[in-house]
């Protein structure tokens, strides 16, 4: 099995290089953030991930959770992982110092949280989630709530949950069941069940704080009537004391695909003590916080197992000899060649840097829009950020997940049969990203998000913020003529993707199902033009730096000729997309349910 | 989780309506062969898919096979399925009388085969192996070697396998090293170490017979040494009893991703005694016949997991409730519409129905063209179907088995998070038909085969007698104006695939790398074109039954309307497999094999 290593160049390269880290630290007053500490942060990091989570990766596969009675145990290993998390400080890496963080930013944390679902997607699941329930308390707790659970939280000692989904909701949270009676002193009494719940049970923590959504008895249906709680496994007193166990119990733990070392749980609360955050009712809105956070992290998630895949396949590629390569012997020292000689294999491979290096781009980018909407001082550049973000969140989402079954496909598929063998680990990559595209939302409804909600919802004007940054950086290297290729394609995809946004609101003024219809391929189209325009961003500042006589000319050279493989072989996907997406919902509308099976 | 249920009328449609099997099996002489005796034969086989397979296939994955000192135990049930297989009469279906067969027609056999995968594709393959083992031996074998084990297998007391792989070697089987040394009897002792051998051991049956490719001591290197050798896990003498045991011992079997009731095992072969079959060195040639079955059943896999996800995320998408119709309540008595209702899941159900239906269509096209190779009195009839056979098997083998990715994923995409949880059964659909890209010859090896050994290799001749058929196919249909648009679309691609065919050629001529840097593109769009070519007939066939005054009115509009969706949304993937065929190798060849990982 190849050992998973942090992807440290590559990363600096698309923060300092591409998009400018140093100075984008400094300006939002990160002072303490100076290109040497984030390099020492990185190292540390990178060792964390590559000696203490990628050893017990395929043995945590193996073994899974063990479910007994209520009590979930977490596979070899992973206990004492996350004592050294905890250790490392980690988990309060960038959270605010008033609440014992250390004040670093967002975009640093999540960065290396990509190493981190690399080396071990489900362990990462139990911080990944912490990380959810703190964002949701620093913004909507009581200076109460967040001195007593946030602190525990951001310390480690405590991890959280989010629980939204119940067996019969998942996606249309209107319907849910699970109920809050106020009790005498201000807190609730919450009663029902929740499923899917990660990390919603184990042995790591001294205490889980569930962020739970319910409804209060008067409610109105629907969305509009769901409060958020925070439940916590064990009840605390006003100091942040542990007392006794609230009625808090997990049911059962599932039984996946992959991701065996995150332990899934139905969680049945008993009246158990639930306190408020929030307003009532506006529990949805509270949890968009959170859930913009997760989609980002599940986007990463993707980018993650496309970059372990990437890895694993190309050491294989490199070191397993099959047949000559068909333009003439290239290892005559040996039976056969490497089948990284042939072209297929090559196709493949490409495929993966493509995306490892495009997906990382884009992700980084948005959480430096995420800095910029926590930090910024200028009301201004916080408003274009919110904008981008909340246009490219459901690309991040679902383009990065959606490709990650690709890549980690071919991950295998690289390998022949011994692919599909657990002694390798590409088919466990496969299962564990198996996932991302169906939890934090779907990608149908990314899509519907993406085009529904967020673009027509603006009426174009969320489009427009991206395209004209897009636009606009294309103006810039007109004078480039090595470049006007690509911009020229980039340019045209934009105009592309203006007039069909403009053609699809037009046909969904008749019919709402046309939205609907193009959805899925309109958000993948979406994907593929922004990644190329950050292909064609990559590609500038490669040439720029070996204009400048670097000494790591191999590196941009790389860059240089995957961009142009990005551009032959993957923007031109966009071909086959127009063509579904302009085909209209007719085709998908016509049949009757009961038709589609007859025999 | 959805009962599986043989797809009979789907696979009569395209026997007796679309490819005239009635009077195909009456011009080969099959005149036991009528519409009431395959109907009678369906029914049970149905019946024996449907209640003895498919209720052991998620019990099979869970236990999977044990392996303890050289034996294996196959999963609970599987044994006295495998009895029940027998006592049925199916291994005899399709081989002939004097061998103690029923003398009926192999596409028979092999499309009810296709939902004996679909129930339980582990189980399936045991029976599938020793299809194989007899091909082979019918091609291959003497008279006697026939008495002796081919009754045997016929009769389904024994069963056989295929042993070609080593460690070091899959598909550049040339460098393969296991030897038979003469024996002074004229037999063999074979020694040496095969893996991935399916079914290698098992508790099935009372012998194993492995069909086992090695090297005489004096064998030319590459593929031109070796030689075809029957070495039974049980010696048998000279009346076909068995004696004593051979020196084949299981060493292990494989942890997999999936088909975990499938023995996969490595076999040790310690001076064991071998038969040869055919002549000496020419064991690849004979394997010929064996492999191109196993392509075409491989890709009739692909067909099953398609149709078996299908029958899953329908069945789901018609009962769970989940939001209200965009267009408005579909479904007032409940608290929401089931999510069918909604675009984006018919998109993805649809896909499934289109591949499932459009590739059973190929899949029986190749195997009615088998039956003309094996049984036709025509050499010319022979001469095209043999043609067109070696065009379409590697087409069949790989488009099939890649669009099951596809479609299996689907299968769980519509599931949402329950398609990750193992009670649905859709995530085992997955897992099982991961395998099928990757067996038989992976995706990039039917590329090469299809575009280089049989295209090239025929200078574009083999494709020709195939677009022919296609072109003549438009032509009767010139007066239907209502099947223009499609027909035009259909002879378009035909120019397009000639064109482009040419094209690479001339490439490939100065820089062979071009076929490669083509190939899986190249084949997917040969799949597509194919496909939709069987579209344009099920279409045609589909209203003249309308015109007619069929009762069956819905089934023949839902192959209309599903051909629409074909023709709209997935004949139109060719637009970029076609993109990035043209852009050559250049963007796959240039980057130095070291550069490919930087950090």
């Amino acid at each position: 099995m190849q050992n998973f290593k942090a992807p440290q160049r590559d990363t600096l390269f698309v923060t300092n290089e591409l998009l400018g880290f140093e100075e984008h630290y400094q300006r939002l007053g990160f002072e303490d953030a100076t290109d040497d500490l984030v390099k020492a942060i990185y190292s540390e990091a990178a060792k964390f991930a590559e000696n203490v989570l990628a050893p017990i990766n395929a043995t945590g596969d193996e073994e899974g959770c063990q479910f007994n009675d209520g009590v979930v145990t977490t596979p070899t290993g992973f206990k004492e992982a996350y004592k050294q998390y905890v250790e490392g400080g980690w988990p309060s890496m960038s959270h605010p110092v008033e609440f014992g963080g250390q004040g670093l930013p967002y975009s640093l944390a999540t960065s290396m949280a990509e190493w981190f679902s690399g080396a071990n997607h489900s362990w990462a699941m139990y911080p990944g989630l912490s990380q959810g329930c703190m964002e949701t308390l620093k913004a909507h707790g009581t200076p109460e709530q967040k001195k007593i659970y946030l602190e525990k939280l951001v310390e480690g000692s405590w991890t959280g949950t989010m629980c939204l989904t119940e067996s019969h909701c998942g996606s249309d949270l209107g319907m849910l069941k699970c109920k809050a009676e106020p009790a005498e002193d201000g807190t609730y009494k919450l009663t029902g069940t929740k499923i899917f719940i990660s990390a919603g049970e184990h042995d790591m923590s001294d205490n889980i704080v569930h962020i739970v959504l319910a409804r209060l008895p008067d409610a109105p249906a629907g969305t509009r009537g769901i409060s958020l709680f925070i439940v916590p496994k064990f009840n605390v007193d006003a100091d942040g004391n542990i007392t006794d166990r609230n009625a808090v119990k997990c049911g059962s733990i599932e039984h996946k695909m992959g991701i065996k070392g995150s332990a899934t749980c139905v969680i049945n609360f008993d009246a158990a003590n639930a306190i408020l955050i929030g307003e009532p009712n506006r529990g949805l809105n509270c949890m968009f916080v959170f859930m913009n956070m997760a989609r980002i992290g599940t986007g990463v998630e993707g980018l993650s197992a496309t970059e372990a895949a990437f890895q694993g396949a190309l050491a294989y590629a490199q070191d397993r000899t099959q047949f000559r390569s068909m333009t003439g012997v290239k290892n005559p020292d040996g039976p056969a060649d490497p089948i990284i000689v042939h072209p297929d294999v090559r196709r493949m491979l490409l495929t993966q840097k493509a995306l490892r290096e495009g997906n990382r781009a884009l992700a980084i980018y948005c959480m430096q829009l995420v800095d910029i909407t926590q930090y910024d001082q200028s009301p201004e550049a916080k408003k274009i950020a919110e904008a981008k973000l909340a246009l490219l969140t459901p690309i991040v989402k679902a383009f990065l997940t959606e490709t990650a079954q690709e890549t980690t496909s071919y991950g295998m598929q690289v390998y022949g049969g011994h692919g599909y063998i657990k002694e390798w680990g590409m088919e466990q990559l496969a299962r564990d990203t198996r996932i991302c595209t169906m939890y934090e939302g779907t990608t149908g409804i990314q899509a519907i998000d993406l085009l529904a909600r967020k673009i027509m919802g603006s009426k174009g004007e969320l489009l427009k913020v991206f395209t004209s940054e897009i636009k606009a950086y294309c103006a810039t290297i007109r004078d480039k003529q090595q470049f006007n290729h690509w911009s020229n394609a980039i340019e045209s995809h934009v105009d592309e993707w203006l007039q069909m946004t403009n053609d699809i609101g037009l046909s969904a003024a008749n019919n709402p199902d046309e939205l609907g219809a193009a959805s899925v391929d309109y958000l993948m189209y979406s994907g593929y033009v922004t990644v190329g325009y950050f292909w064609l961003k990559m590609a500038v500042v490669a040439q720029q730096k070996i204009d400048e006589g670097t000494s790591e000319v191999d590196f941009y050279n790389a860059k240089l000729q995957t961009a142009k493989f990005y551009f032959d072989r993957m923007l031109t996907r966009t071909r086959s997309l127009v063509s579904a997406i302009n085909s209209g919902s007719e085709n998908l509308m016509q049949m009757d349910a009961e038709h589609f099976y007859q025999g």
